[in-house]
């Protein structure tokens, strides 16, 4: 099976990148989690990135906040499908990071998910290597109605809490 | 090979959609272009979308402008990889779309490109379905190699200009 | 009497919704609370707003946070009004369900109220029904009065206060 | 049948105002159109809001630009749902407008729909009449059957003409 | 002396509003504070603001979040010179109110101070009186003379602190 | 009587100041035009505003975009009131101009009208100098009645246009 | 005399950044303009900016929209001062840009000017230089000066065009 | 060796602008730190920034928040580079002080650093020193191999610690 990487510009960052990693592990997925930063290691960044494909990775997230430019970089360096999360800094609500990943050029797109949103770029992944893996699919689908059966619960134990206690 | 559909939620958001209609051409994709809307006619999104993977679709790439709901109730019904092309109306600058397909909930992303960005939602498709097509990969290849040498052709270009008329 | 239902996106916006049910329950207004999804029960959804009308609804109200397409999806299904409560996240202080609330395409109204304004979202509910029902008109107007007697009140405590503690 | 008032700041804002009054006229609701404003002419706006219930009314959409306060101020006066309609003027693109519309206190709520959004306003009005006008309630459902037969007419337009032009 | 009125549409605005009332008094300004609302109490806020010049008012602060329509609605009543301070709320951080106080349309000026910036509105009130009180203006340039010395004096606390700390 | 001082930082903003002067004129007050720059006229700006109190001015209106500092570096200078115009340019609407001037520090107010709110700088100039001349008092009087006045008449003719017309 | 490099992401953006060629030609810069985009051409941009210092560069000018990422990937390889120019693209007024191009992580900083402000990047770089190049410094003095006569000129135009036309 | 000046508005910002001074004082700088205002000591201000290029400083960081004007008023009184550091207060994050020091006028840059980027400013100011000063420029060398070795070194330890903590 295909690996995900998971990349984070700062290990500060690690809080708000872990449950992408929960979720990935949950479907089984092979993952490689890497601090790099293309304004401070730039060479890691580059060498990752460009090796990536051949190295057996199906997907690339990066997260990052403020200026966050280390989705993009790495989506210069490889026609893997790149993901960004931005992450939210002390100030701008991660807007800022929002913005600088979301914005790129014609040609090398980076797949952006919500603010803080490591979880669905953990799902995309999986989406994305479920194209061409069945059982992966499956969990998916599976994922998807526990989702709904989830929701249907909340929804009788409030709907109970609230005759309990009108 | 599989399919990529290209969704917009009015008809007169083609011509910011047609960009990535012309991509996924020269990469010889087929594509099915759809307008639906999820609140004119929210049956035709659920139908569409439901039977989206079992009718060959690898990608969904949904374009909407304002409240831009479509991307993210395509990806309520697939599991199929949603990717979402916020489009500007004439005010707020495309920021309303942005938010609204970005800031899905954990569990069914969007993977967002930028406001306006139908050539980066098509190269995304493409680099999705590349995964499992290697003709298609060498054609991402390719195709980043000619960006390249555009790129340097218009530095070659911009210099000879500056020393010409000094 | 006509109902009204109060839905949420997800159990965890109760807090921030349960003023609303606390103002329709102090005008008498029979009220049904559930958690629905557009996207993880968009089944539920639609069947609920399809619905809503032949079951007694006078107006749905609907809050969420973030990309917060409930409200608008209910809206598709349902001429009945609808009224949306943006609910704040841990990011950009409920923008985004604002814009993604309001900016709806013609056709297909929410009623948009201020971002975590429960309470109006009650209110309005209220003051619909109240337009075919003269004891909830009589019950909104002893409102407003007492609405006017208690900032009266409060600028006169307040006068007091700042007399006695000059 | 109960009546809408129209209500506009200023009389440039009429041409953003005027789709309101084509959907109000197609839906057979008799409407008044008025100028009003709250900070040059409040004793009209007092006058009129304080009054529209026993004169007939059944709701009064309010259309302003820049600070916006009219659709607030009716509010204060009267206990009809009143819409309030977002001008954008030659900055913010209508941003000002909107927040001080929806950000209304609670207890005087203030209906709000799209920045420009005129013809939710008059939808919005309709629904709220249709509660207790089973006549309009049916014109509102064929409405929305012809906005979707439009929709599926536009996607099938859109898909030949893809086809004759591939 | 003319006196100042400040107004604020709910005690709750009072910790906010508190440092204007400091002010005034330093300067021996008569002061009058009240809590009425443009929409609670509008009766209240029309009879004070039509009344304020007889009554000897040369400036009314008004203060309000959110919507915060009351500085403007004031200015409607009255020709006094309205100084607005927009409160920052719970989301917003009061850009909402700057915008609804600051973007007043022509003839209806509200004399719009910082977010929060309540010592401002009093400083400008304080000046506004000063062009026809010498004794004002000579406590003015006395008050700028002091926050000088104040700064040198921090700058020159702050330098001694960086040398014994070095 | 006192004079008004209207600064701008560029003459290329006189367009947009233009109509404070109409309104300056038309109210009988003498005006003194003048193009001034904190960034490049500093001395000027010192000296004029060091001096406006002693040569005869009530107040000063100072309009810029962008950064925006002249209102504040005025302000400095003076305890006259400061009226600041923030203007819009190519980029961010006077957003950025809006801030600059309103978001000054205790002491030292600038007193921030609408962006490119001209009309609304004079007029609240001649409120402030109303309060010591009776004769202007009656003249703003008599313009808040011909503004009440010109918008009734637009109500009248927009309701007998619709009548013709319907 | 070292040189300036002023590098762009697109030829497109050449017109935006002409004007900061003009200036450096008029201070005698030795200037090269050069095409080159960190996602198109990232090779090409590492070689640059990592022999730039020993290349006899004295400072980079980076201009760029949207995602904006060069000034920032050009500071990652190297410690010469790099200056970036936001440059506003067809949405958000270059917002997007100057977030992404001001926020840069601690260590490698982008020294960031307005938003399409190719002026002043030109003058900071002179600005730069002249700090060991005293002829530099003369003429920045000499440039400050023509300034202020400027502004001075323009303003006895402006009030003597009000004086013959008032 | 020059000197570089840090500057900042109240001495409330110290704790924001410590770190600038903590890395100046690794790289060897000598450094004047000022607590001055351009709103409340205008006259040091001017008088520091004046004399600042003949009394040996290579560069002046200035720290702001709010209306910020500081940064722009003293680069209007010398030709040295001034580092501008938008500083973040209790409402809007900074967006008010980083739009006030970027968007200088042509002729009068602020170079600008991130909302609280005390550190970058810092770094500017060493890079900027560096150019005539080759230890300092190997010092930039050696700090930055430190940067990528602490990145590499936090990347090591994050995979270690995923390792035994799987």
């Amino acid at each position: 099976m295909k690996k995900i990487a998971v990349l984070m510009g700062s290990d500060s960052d690690f809080p708000k990148v872990e449950p992408a990693l929960k979720i990935l592990k949950a479907f089984g997925i092979p993952t490689q989690v890497r601090v790099m930063s293309c304004h401070r290691t730039p060479a890691v960044v580059k060498e990752f990135s460009e090796n990536a494909l051949k190295n057996g990775y199906g997907a690339i997230i990066a997260a990052a906040g403020k200026a966050a430019h280390i989705a993009g970089v790495i989506a210069a360096h490889t026609i893997l499908p790149v993901i960004g999360i931005p992450i939210s800094s002390t100030t701008l609500d991660g807007m800022d990071a929002l913005l600088s990943m979301v914005q790129m050029p014609p040609g090398v797109p980076v797949a952006t998910v919500a603010i803080n949103g490591a979880e669905n770029a953990a799902y995309l992944a999986v989406q994305i290597l479920a194209l061409s893996d069945d059982s992966l699919a499956k969990k998916l689908v599976e994922h998807r109605i526990k989702m709904t059966e989830d929701v249907i619960a909340k929804d009788l134990a409030l709907q109970k809490r609230l005759v309990d206690n009108p």
